[in-house]
């Protein structure tokens, strides 16, 4: 059932992935060897060309939609409104993060696009094209939330509410993408049939099991709660400590809360606060208002339930010990939930025929697939982060495992394209 | 003794002082009632031309020093090189700070050098001449250090240091004091034979004591703690706990630990942490550096010894707990120090002849004064803060009071100009 003999040598394949992937790493560069390429940035610009030209170079149709998301359409059925098969990720990364987050999975897609064709023009049939696409602001470091693109994609957020954020200089996104040319006015592809994503793991799973290849079955659950603590503005000399109503000291004592409630499950609960805004943010002046993003993270519903209602009253008692109050707190819920079983059942074939050791696990981090969880199959596939090392610049994968996942996922979306998007059938003509 | 016989009239010399204070209040004014004037910006710049202008107008010689430090000399004496008393403050403010903290002394010297400019052109002789003052970046609100232009006047500082001062986005103090044409050329005054300060109290002691005039005779000491915090960037997902070395997360253990030691010695120790710098402050990333500035004040050298000691034992207990480095830590202490008894004195005799409740106090805050200290006789006069509110837009004194201060400095300033600066000569001669 294989389909490699209609596949370029898989040097070839690799090579383009590889080209492809360090020309991405190149934009937004930085000098310890990671990437500074926040959503909307020059340097976002500079890749989101570089992926366009790509694959209008691999024969494929380039499309942008309204918030900058960007697709390559490969046709590789000679029937119009044949079935999709979507694979991508996101070129946008962290402040000084690295330069496989992200990316990897972007350069696949468009090497995996490239191949099939190739694969077409040299004899193969398929039953489905094949859509390489690069998601606008998944990380949520820019604009939040993350997964903005993915999310708009599939109806979660209309388009105008996504180009409304703005970042901490109050410029929005429909100005961000503007000033790199990124808004498009093609209408985006329709739902795929099935969607395949190949990301790095930014976790220590895989290279402690010694495995290549991470099948995700199941993501685990976020509780995100948004608090903002309202105090007053005062002295920090002559204010006497019983008047003052300091809204950084509410914060941190939510935040050594929040470290207490992780540790109460110790590896079944992740918490943390990643980001604060203060105000004014002067050594002389008591803050008068914070705004941090607290996280509780947890692959069981009951205790991140647990951990959740926890989390809420960690928020109200530091606000009453401080003695300020809670502004607003908004909490935002991802839900644990189960990926497609037939996705990983087919990535499983792959990784065994190739020969790879393959694990199936959790993802703790959300990722666009997860946007499209629900709306189609969809499969998620891990390689190896060099000592878990993540959101870095230090983050770093070996040259095979990444050439190991490529493998994977190529043979999975050249399957799933000759039997019309449908894991289910690459499975029962598998087993044939 | 009194000069006031040669003064014009207080009305007209309060509607000088007024008008002007007004004129610095309608610069960086923020709708809410207070200023945003910090340092270097445009409507730093505006005061600073306004007060110029004021100087020029009021016949005084209007000098700027390289470090921006103006000075508006007003010849009293007939004899070259005479003794000079000067009278200042600052027209920096706080990010959203109130319209009194400095304005109010700036305003009120250069309305005492105009009218004791007037009342010589009446009669009046004089032995020493006048300079009202508006020193640099008082704050340390965009630029650290505070005191810098008091600082560099008396030789705690070079020009070269305090203009190497970058604000968050790197803009020097030259860079920022350039842009608004506030770098002089000009030799600033020699050492003044006395020094005067007006200003806000800032606190509730004036108020709850039903006094109308601070007279300050000692400040307290202040240990003022910068710490930055190294721990490692990471996926705030996938990240094992254990593994996890989150700066932000040592912050608030120092945080919460400060407010516990001010809590050791209610009213007799004050601490705080009003300014956080936390990179890369995005949601999903473990937080890989925080920079902070702790302050501990006490008017009890023993206290602030031992509160001190504490805070820095905090700040290593703070980075071990999180598993995260102390990159640096410096610490800066203001000793406590008694203000120039004789100039109390003074004060304390023109707060009586004008039949003003005057009340001997510590001060809290830093002020330019205390730059002066140890360089000449000095004297810082506080009138009341409505309900202790300072370094907020809600910073607010009543007419009566600012006029009775200004009513007060004026005399006092008056005397000293008749005596050749020398508060110990006023005093001689009042008990004649």
């Amino acid at each position: 059932m294989s389909t490699s003999a209609f596949l370029p040598r898989p040097d070839a394949a690799i090579g383009s992935f590889r080209r492809l992937f360090d020309r991405f790493a190149a934009c937004g560069a930085t000098p310890a060897g990671g990437v500074d390429r926040q959503c909307g940035t020059p340097a976002d610009g500079e890749a989101r060309n570089v992926f366009a030209s790509a694959l209008r170079g691999a024969g494929a149709e380039a499309l942008t939609d309204a918030v900058g998301n960007q697709f390559g359409i490969f046709r590789l059925s000679d029937v119009a409104d044949a079935p999709l098969v979507m694979m991508g990720s996101h070129l946008d990364s962290q402040p000084l993060g690295g330069r496989f987050d992200g990316a990897l999975g972007v350069a696949a897609a468009a090497a995996v696009g490239e191949t099939l064709l190739a694969a077409k023009r040299a004899g193969a049939r398929f039953d489905a094209d094949f859509c390489a696409v690069n998601w606008t602001n998944e990380e949520g470091a820019r604009f939040r939330p993350s997964l903005l693109g993915s999310g708009t994609y599939v109806g979660a957020h209309d388009a105008a509410f996504a180009l409304s954020r703005a970042d901490d200089d109050g410029v929005t996104l429909r100005e961000a993408l503007g000033a790199i040319g990124a808004i498009g006015a093609n209408v985006p592809p329709p739902k795929p049939a099935s969607y395949l994503e190949l990301h790095v793991e930014q976790g220590t799973v895989l290279e402690e099991a010694g495995a290549t290849i991470g099948i995700v079955t199941r993501n685990w659950g976020a509780a995100k709660i948004d608090v903002t603590y309202q105090g007053e503005q005062a002295h920090t000399g002559p204010c006497p400590m019983p008047r003052r109503r300091d809204a950084l000291l509410a914060a941190a004592y939510l935040i050594t809360d929040a470290r207490e409630i992780a540790d109460r499950w110790p590896g079944v609960v992740h918490t943390s606060v990643g980001r604060i805004i203060v105000a004014p943010n002067s050594p002389n002046v008591v803050p008068s208002e914070v705004r941090l993003s607290l996280e509780i993270r947890s692959a069981d519903d009951g205790v991140l339930a647990e951990a959740g209602a926890l989390g809420e009253e960690a928020v109200a008692r530091a606000a009453e010990r401080a003695n300020v109050v809670v502004g607003s707190a908004t909490r935002n819920v991802r839900p644990i939930r189960a990926l497609t079983p037939a996705v990983a059942d087919l990535v499983e074939l792959c990784a065994c025929d190739a020969g790879l050791a393959s694990l199936r696990m959790d993802t703790v981090a959300g990722h666009d697939a997860l946007s499209l969880l629900g709306i189609c199959p969809i499969g998620l596939v891990f390689v190896p982060s060099i000592d878990g090392v993540a959101h870095s610049e230090g983050e770093n994968t070996s040259d095979a495992d990444i050439e190991a996942g490529f493998a994977t996922c190529l043979d999975a979306a050249s399957r799933l394209c000759r039997a019309g998007g449908s894991p289910e059938r690459v499975l029962t003509e598998s087993r044939a």
